[in-house]
């Protein structure tokens, strides 16, 4: 089973499926494609139909987008425990984490996923507004689940991963929320995995920074 | 079960569910509010958590998101048969319908949903690089699965409910593809079901019209 992702410093969709495969205990192999470089179209158009990271191949076969992958590592490999046993809470679940991929876009124009920044920025009036809204999500079902356990529906599950990278955002741009959210976002980043991917984005080989001038987010 | 829809001339994204529920042979309320007036937000406000349309409303608890209430009605109330059974062509499946969820802005913002419209627009170059790219999805899954039937998994799916506004898009704007699209798109254009929404769109009532004047593509 193969993973195909793009900078670990860069790429929050590819962290999505990476982490519930960590959490899931799978073995995989990761290929990394560097982004924003000249021939990472050429690299791209080898493995990805729509030409985005993140791409699964598994048995022969092509996977791809964020969400698709994270539904089908769920259904082939986790028992369908990708989200909780109980219909409404996995629709619940289902709605947040589609809401974050069809969505936030001033988020994710603005403050582009980066292990390695650390500043403040002054906020938008868009961005502030999907802030609150992410705050509100996370309150809301943080409310609603904390007695089952940290993460969002409780145990960790898709939910989470759509959400890691905005994780990441908003730590590395220092933006408040309530406590409840900041209790949660402790608990992601001190994930062992979290962590770990972190990490290799800091530390991301040459090649895969090659063309860190011309960044820009993908998302 | 209610389902909070928009203004059916308008609403590609609350199209989607509906046209999944009334295959699935469910009973409903629609709640129809009429999107780009004064008072739509209050109207919103009432149901949606997101602020936008599709919500479904069921058993008292609140299910957001095109993508995400047509999961929990598969899971619900279709046996989990809104994906066919075999694990991979789901995967694939749920990888087209995620590339639509979360992408194809060029063709969403210039080509919107109008179902009283009929007429040729020059595209431009990103609408074009779109429109190839669904061609592409389209021919790839009608000749991998039409033997098992003419919708794009052989049996009417989500991904079929997923890109129903696209194939009116193209009907409307008369968009050229090849025969293999042409036929899907003649196969849905006739969908009874499909018929209803166009002719409901066409005549919507005064109220849900009210606002035509401020009408823009709210995808």
């Amino acid at each position: 089973m193969r993973l195909i992702i793009g900078n670990k410093n860069y790429s929050s969709w590819s962290l999505r499926p990476w982490l519930l495969m960590k959490h899931a205990g799978l073995k995989f192999e990761e290929i990394r494609i560097p982004l924003f470089t000249e021939s990472t179209k050429y690299q791209l158009a080898e493995y990805s139909p729509s030409m985005k990271v993140p791409v699964l191949i598994d048995q022969g076969e092509t996977i791809w987008d964020s969400l698709a992958i994270m539904e089908y590592i769920s259904e082939r490999y986790m028992k369908n425990q990708g989200w909780p046993e109980d219909l409404m809470i996995r629709a619940v679940g289902r709605s947040a984490a589609a809401e974050m991929h069809s969505g936030f876009f001033a988020l994710r124009n603005e403050l582009p996923m980066n292990c390695r920044a650390d500043l403040k920025l002054p906020l938008s009036s868009e961005v502030r507004n999907e802030v609150d809204r992410i705050e509100a999500i996370w309150t809301e079902l943080r409310e609603e689940f904390r007695s089952y356990g940290p993460w969002l529906l409780g145990q960790f599950s898709i939910a989470d991963a759509m959400f890691a990278p905005v994780v990441i955002r908003f730590s590395t741009y220092q933006v408040d929320l309530n406590e409840l959210c900041e209790d949660y976002m402790d608990h992601v980043l001190s994930d062992p995995y979290l962590e770990q991917w972190l990490r290799e984005g800091r530390e991301e080989p040459e090649i895969i920074e090659a063309a860190e001038i011309n960044f820009r987010s993908t998302e």
